[in-house]
């Protein structure tokens, strides 16, 4: 037994899932589960995602080797403070959360009674709630784990073994290198899904455009359906990273919609072939120029 | 037998696939293809894409009932110019492009031995090129149809009945109106697909941020492993109505970056919520509200 008890505060999709997880995994104890929403910890109850739970954080988290805050991000820090006042000094704590650095800083001003370790498990579906969870949802998926240099080292390995019970391959980033790759490859692909979805929402008049969705936009508007409530916290938790991406973004459109006002096909094209070489990695490099000998 | 001859010009992955799916339809006596690169052209012989074929429009294509130009946008109306010359007169013509309008008022202006009608088989894959086709892609699909004033009923339905034979749905928009909806649902999701992509592959730095695109990334960034020639063509045909929908884009992301610039999160929450729901039909919604209220 890995574990005799690990906490999970939310259960939501990544909490639920973690939960199932580890219970699964045989080498957790008892997998106790806190969730405010009555409908959500009852679901959790019958359908075995935790052996046991309560609606608060209380006495009954006492005794928990590892406490897993998996809320929105823009409250991890404070519910981090509601546990530190129920669990023995030294218990290790991480999050889940899509942002790192806020929250490690805030997590590394206070709270002495808690050895806490910022984690972000990638998995996520588009979909909330527990009832989207499932304990295969980390299997073979990464978590990033992002100590700094006052994070103890047993209390690290400790996270990582959790993590590494829910089948996903962990890796170390700094926090700020995490937030500034994250902003790319996640918030800022969300920002510009909403941005599309409004876009093409707004801009059908009676028709709807959806009918006509065959190609693109599907692949979008899939990511637009996710919590508008988790993400706004997300983008603002990691506002000047986003900033950033959207600044950098915008400049790429903005030199596409040039060539197009001026007719600059030869332009464009320059363009458009720099943005695709530029955003695979080699293999897929190699193979596009496979094929485009062959056309 | 529905038509005795049908030539198909340029055989890419749209009309590779359309001479597929109309030999297999044992409807159309002769599929002949005209194919510049000889690679493609072999291919389609010995995969029995096509009956038989040429490298260029000549004398071969006459006694086609249909001929369909599946060249790039761009080129289209040259190549409906060249086999006016080797056709009887009111050969039905008619094109594959993504735009429809240039097309058709180009075609409206000259060519008196044809009958153009502009189609626009809805069915793309990212991919190109004659070795990716297959007959079933259109299957199911829908295809749009731009009849004008001026376009021969007759024509209209010779061209019916050619996507019909392939699979499809057909449906009949004026060309304006296509041009509109695609540079919303498809033009406007590629030109940000290419920033998308541009931004991330220069933001990276050293790092390969592609290792870690679990989430939004990889689904925006398949479409823009899409041809950037034909693309690049494509956004300068429907010009006008990309940069319209380029600047109704810019804006909602605009208020976006304002929101998460001033740290207003509920006023973030209301612009992604009402993005969201915008973009969704009654039905999702619906659906959506019902997992709003499990969770």
């Amino acid at each position: 037994m890995t574990f005799e008890k690990v906490t999970v505060v939310g259960l939501g999709l990544i909490g639920g899932s973690l939960a199932a997880a580890l219970r699964e995994s045989g080498e957790v104890g008892e997998v106790f589960g806190v969730e405010r929403d009555s409908d959500s910890l009852s679901f959790s109850l019958e359908n075995e995602i935790i052996d046991s739970g309560a609606r608060e954080i209380g006495p009954a988290i006492w005794g928990s080797d590892v406490v897993i805050v998996a809320t929105y991000v823009n409250n991890i820090a404070q519910v981090c403070g509601e546990v530190s006042g129920f669990v023995s000094s030294g218990t290790v704590v991480c999050d889940t959360g899509s942002v790192k650095a806020p929250i490690v800083r805030r997590m590394e001003r206070g709270l002495q009674n808690i050895r806490f370790v910022g984690a972000h498990p990638i998995a996520g579906k588009e979909t909330s709630g527990v009832r989207e969870s499932w304990a295969g949802l980390f299997s073979g998926k990464r978590c990033v784990v992002t100590p700094i240099e006052s994070t103890c080292p047993e209390a690290l390995l400790a996270v990582k073994k959790l993590f590494w019970l829910a089948g996903s391959e962990v890796v170390e980033m700094d926090p700020k290198s995490h937030d500034e790759v994250f902003s790319l490859v996640s918030h800022l692909p969300h920002a510009v899904a909403y941005s599309l979805l409004g876009a093409v929402g707004s801009g059908g008049g009676e028709r709807n455009l959806f009918d006509f969705s065959g190609g693109g936009l599907a692949d979008f508007t899939r990511i637009a359906l996710s919590s508008p409530e988790m993400w706004a916290g997300i983008f603002i938790e990691n506002r000047e990273a986003l900033l950033s991406a959207i600044r950098g973004f915008a400049g790429k459109l903005g030199e596409i919609e040039k060539a197009v006002a001026l007719g600059k096909v030869e332009d464009l094209e320059v363009l458009l072939r720099e943005a695709r070489d530029s955003g695979i990695n080699k293999e897929k490099r190699e193979e596009n120029v496979r094929e485009n000998k062959e056309n």
